[in-house]
């Protein structure tokens, strides 16, 4: 039991899972979310609805896990907000660039408030359980304040140094190699098709060999059997985190080739009426190139 | 104990743990290479040294181990070879084109001698335990022979169909995965590492993570530590399977942007003089790219 008090602000899929998890750990919440049936949903478990965002920023501690960029500038880098917050610690736990993450820190610095950036890895159902991995950097005292609460919400919590925006390059590292991977798998299985192999016994033995995990297995299987709904993690998402991506590799002049096929491919499913499918179906792009059948 | 009688052609590195496997299986080994020492050594341990290469083709079962197309077009697709052979079946295990396949198994069937291609996956190491990973397919008769000596090479044959070039095909799409993975992670821990990530950390989330495996951990290792020596699979070799899947694509209009951007980086590696470096040298490309120190 931790027993902190704790503003959540975003009770989207992933929040709603983890804000439980703090709860089942103990800590008393105020939850805040821009549509209200989610902050029923987490009433009924015992969490209380916070009236105003300012709030929120009154707990010993705020975690927020919006939906991107835009959200976390609009809702919480609000200097008016912050100026007026209690809150010792912010952990930041969504994917957001290098860029915001720096001036998130900037900002909580002046306003004396220790930030955090701890995006996660796994889904909605790995969040409910408490099970998530999670990638994490900032000062060490604003870390300390945090660990009990990653602990709660994760099983792991991997440590990537003092500034807050190592997190984020870390985590948009992970989420560019499943792309990588998705495209990688979507290229060997159409040209191995062609040449008369079954793509369902390819991916079968690349898992049993070589790439075994969770990304070859189910990924894998999406793109052998052309399987894009329903939609863990929609495609505009998967394009978004590439451009996370080559926006940290301009900033910093590193090209990256296959972050840069990835793109165009993405786009390239979009203009096709994809944006609602899951970001495997960039697969379809592959094929369709290829002049293959859907 | 399988106690065929086997001819063996090629001992590189992974010709010689092969074939002692087969000794090891009970069976009678009459061996042939380019060059004399790796016949004592086989020798040595029980095979017979063939007179000629025509001797081979005596055995009741043929198993070749040879570097790339190049080498079984000179030594063992020649019309005078088979007319005399008294095998039953050839199993050829290198890591070869489609077409070259296709020409073979037309060859052969040709000769009355039942084809079967079986490229495989593993180090020298994994060779000499019999531990391979074996890709196979051909006609079901000639698999039926040739199952006991697969079996006493590997430790799982996965079976891609009747026809030869189905096998290679897998085989190409295994090692244009690997040599995508490298790529990635190239990119990855280059742009992590300007934001300020240490690439192990990295790689070490990763692999904890959704990515376990000996490709994302070994290969990623050598990433993340700039370390391409020794060479455990060499740049050149790397270059050619990667020539291999855009040959495969190209004979079918599969478009392959990953393997493009691989050719080019492959190339840039060899310009820069990393010819005799492990693969995963590659990755210094995506650094020089980005101006980093190697």
């Amino acid at each position: 039991m931790t027993g902190m008090t704790v503003g959540f602000v975003g009770l989207g899929a992933m929040g709603q899972g983890m804000a439980a998890s703090l709860l089942r750990a103990g800590n008393r919440l105020l939850v805040w979310n821009r549509s209200p049936e989610p902050v029923a949903a987490l009433v009924a478990q015992g969490a209380d609805a916070a009236g105003r965002l300012a709030d929120v920023f009154a707990a010993e501690a705020v975690v927020s896990m919006l939906a991107d960029d835009q959200a976390v500038e609009q809702l919480l880098l609000d200097p008016e907000l912050l100026v007026g917050a209690k809150a010792a610690v912010h952990l930041n736990m969504a994917t957001v660039s290098i860029a915001l993450a720096e001036q998130a820190e900037a900002l909580h610095t002046e306003h004396g408030i220790g930030y955090v950036a701890a995006p996660v890895l796994g889904r909605p159902q790995v969040a409910a359980a408490g099970e998530l991995n999670i990638l994490a950097a900032g000062e060490e005292t604003a870390l300390t304040k945090a660990a009990p609460l990653l602990s709660a919400m994760g099983r792991h919590t991997w440590h990537f140094g003092t500034r807050p925006h190592h997190a984020n390059a870390a985590k948009i590292s992970v989420n560019f190699l499943i792309a990588s991977a998705i495209e990688s798998m979507a290229e060997a299985c159409s040209v191995a098709e062609t040449h008369g192999v079954r793509p369902t016994d390819l991916v079968e033995m690349l898992t049993g060999t070589l790439f075994p995990g969770p990304i070859y297995a189910g990924y894998g299987a999406m793109v052998a059997e052309r399987r894009y709904e329903p939609a863990g993690f929609r495609l505009p998402l998967g394009l978004k985190d590439v451009n996370l991506a080559l926006t940290a590799g301009a900033a910093t002049n590193v090209p990256l080739p296959f972050a840069s096929v990835l793109r165009d491919a993405f786009l390239d499913a979009l203009a096709h009426g994809d944006g609602d499918k899951d970001w495997a179906a960039v697969a379809a792009v592959t094929r369709r190139r290829a002049g293959l059948p859907r």
